[in-house]
């Protein structure tokens, strides 16, 4: 028994959901969950997830890609098929601060996170030890390296993970990193974006005297702290709280946005479309 | 163009969604929204509601009926349709307090929540007159009349509504109300259910000493305060709030929570099974 | 007995709450509550709010006015007694949208908001009715007025009012009105400020494909949506709210940051400080 | 540079505030944060927590109780002075899950929880690696010794530690260890007290459908699951969260209830009343 997920997005039209429902049952499927979206039933652009099982180990991954093609193409879409056995690579690059990466080493160590962890990379060598004790590559790549720093990283990205994390990681990646790595970047901001961009969102708070705090869990594109939403956590916060308050309820939000994100990335609950998020 | 609701459970099986959505494309329907969910996809029970709209008035909401029972039959499910268009038409009893009244006028008036409001009824002549200044009968029926108030509610009630909201009625309706009226009762209880039952949760909040209070909308039942929930809303409290402070706030999630869950109702959100909800 | 409260600020130095509670206690006044905060015991800013009672009407509040001068003087500070049985008359300003004036004239009738309302004034004619319901002068000035409009404006307000409410007024004030007003006027803003400024958050909140929106109540200075904070209310949000669903669940919190920002308003809970508030 | 804190309960009477703000003037103190709290300021009860800097070392925390005791006996009070210098020692008992313990080593070793762990004790040999990763020593205590075990406990909790967290520990302490060791044990519950009390609060979340979760963080007293409560976090669920989500989710609540009680107590801002707590 197996499970799989099908992402498709499309010009919404007549008969989609019938074209999928039909195909799943004529390899013998059961949905378990389906969830769609359509920004506008006449003329809009839809969008659905369909999780399903297939009762015997008959069909491949490959096997369903393959019978699916010619229907995709009737409806223009974009889609692909995801195996829910094959457990995705998850690669992290961290800095200084060590708070999302210790709870994604707990949650993934717990079995809450279902991922592997090829390697943990940083610009800063204290991580070595909380990550060696889980038998986990750690790769210390000081900052200070420039253009010789970025092919580093890639040579340690590039091939041994799906997808990447930046759990705090201060350094911009370039243009050039990002698009000879290719694939997906997850990154955690530590201020409610499309606003509070930059390097200190607390000090942006204290000034303004927000009543409320947030953090970000985006995409990485090419502008920096720009990519499409993904999570997004807020707390009340109030005159009473210091600098040093700030900064710890922020690094609480952080956690929750991050760990959030990763958990319906690595579900295939996010699609996106527009430099927006749907989160399934 | 018009848009129909298809409500549906049944144990979980294969090709549920599949003869669903073929007999919409059938129909030269289009899809709107569908949620859907299996306690189990093997051997569970499933739940699907389908939003579509049909181009052409060609297909009224029973041609549909009698169209789909044979495929009903099959999966041997609940289920019904729902013409949006058919505005839905909300009795409303109340009693000495005035929110939750006071919000659902409000909402209804400014075509936040679209159904038709039959009569308000009251054992508090209080309120005749801001529901007469919406040109909405009210009716008022004392509390001390006994049997004969109860079989004055229903001769109200009955035929005019077709279900009740009890926007804070304190008077319990006996058994014998509730099988002649047989329509579905959402009530908004003041606390947070299954907990803080009874007639006054902020004195219990209060003594107990809770850091978090709720308010409760739920379906009536034979037993007090115990129909499947539908929505909770919650807020923070803290020794500074008095008990006048607990209810000003208690009358705030009151009024989100019974808001919320009229409006997941006669949008059709709501699948009612063994005591509980599920809210789309 | 009467209830005053005492707000003061002043560098923070020794022997402030010493020489106050002295004060009080010389008046044989009993604290009912004190809140204080600093931005830095040592050569920071000092904040506090005192509410105390008095057992015997002995003393008026130019009393304790007169008594305390000196005091003040030694610490430098800004401050002033307020007799909470003194009831604050509240105006209102108000355009097209009828949510926050709905909710306030609610909250003032149901005695949960203890002010006086001299009038309502508006752009829109449509408020009369329900203003006139409650035996609240309506007054109506359209918006094409010009500078004769702010003249009348106020001629209306500024004899009657102690402090006004912009209950989604969308017509800017003046430099000139704010300067010959001169009192403290309250603001809510549809969006999360200091960001999602202008008229149309809910557009922005779209495009930017953000998870969480908020509603800010502040006070309004001579900057368009600039003035120190009050207080801001969030709400989860996702692909699924249409703009009427964002504007909707908008409408919620604009309502209840507001409704919390006059509370603490006439409580006198607010202190002003280089352009950000201390909510006590 | 010291600084203090005061704790402080009793009759709420005239001149008490006055009273110990001359105490610390006298003192060349100057006062950082004060808060009070009275249920009513006349026959109710009053409590203070007054934190404040002394500028030189000349005065112990013993030179304060010495001094203030007359003035605290004038107003027949309990009360205790803190210095905040003196890090608390906090044992820890925890058995098979690990997300609390794992949290507050992480805080601790992050110094945003600012005490001393003299040890961990469990009655699963599992913990011992982490905890001995950090160089705290590991007690493990089965389950099966009964009263032996619970002597062993004593031995190793009553010199070592200030207060005890039970950071989900299984097992029921009783009357007679609770009584020997004499000090505050603080306990994580995973469910919304005063309710959901006993083993299973997700399976009880489940069967009553509730759509909010929680997890209460208290100190313990006799009863099980009874004692003054000090935190309580809650989540919005729905019928999609399966057994593992509820779980997953009120581990999250868990950790978040507990770190917030542990911040609060260390901080000594929690005044325990009538089964109460009033946190500051």
């Amino acid at each position: 028994m197996r499970t799989f997920v099908l992402l498709l997005q499309c010009q919404d039209q007549k008969g989609i959901v019938a074209s999928i429902s039909n195909f799943i049952l004529k390899h013998q499927g059961n949905i378990v969950t389906a969830d769609q979206h359509s920004t506008d039933p006449q003329g809009g652009y839809f969008f659905i997830r369909i999780e399903f099982i297939l009762d015997k180990d008959q069909y491949s991954r490959q096997d369903l890609v393959s019978a699916f093609a010619p229907i995709a193409k009737e409806f223009d879409a974009e889609w692909n098929f995801y195996d829910l056995a094959q457990t995705l690579r998850m690669g992290i690059f961290v800095s200084e601060p060590d708070h999302c990466l210790v709870d994604l080493l707990y949650l993934w160590n717990a079995g809450e996170l279902k991922v592997k962890i090829p390697f943990v990379l940083s610009n800063d060598e204290k991580h070595r030890k909380v990550v060696s004790a889980y038998n986990i590559p750690f790769y210390y790549v000081p900052s200070d390296k420039n253009n010789r720093r970025e092919s580093e990283l890639l040579s340690y990205a590039s091939n041994s993970s799906d997808f990447l994390v930046l759990a705090r990681y201060m350094l911009v990646l370039s243009p050039d990193f990002l698009e000879k790595y290719n694939k997906d970047i997850i990154n955690i901001h530590h201020g409610f974006l499309p606003f509070f961009k930059g390097v200190d969102p607390a000090a942006t708070a204290l000034k303004e005297g927000v009543k409320v705090i947030g953090a970000t869990a985006h995409f990485v594109n090419n502008e920096l702290d720009e990519g499409p939403i993904i999570a997004q956590e807020v707390q009340n916060v109030s005159h009473k709280d210091s600098r040093d308050d700030l900064v710890r309820k922020g690094k609480n939000l952080e956690k929750r946005a991050l760990g959030s994100a990763v958990s319906s990335y690595i579900d295939y609950r996010i699609i996106k479309h527009e430099d927006k998020t749907i989160v399934f």
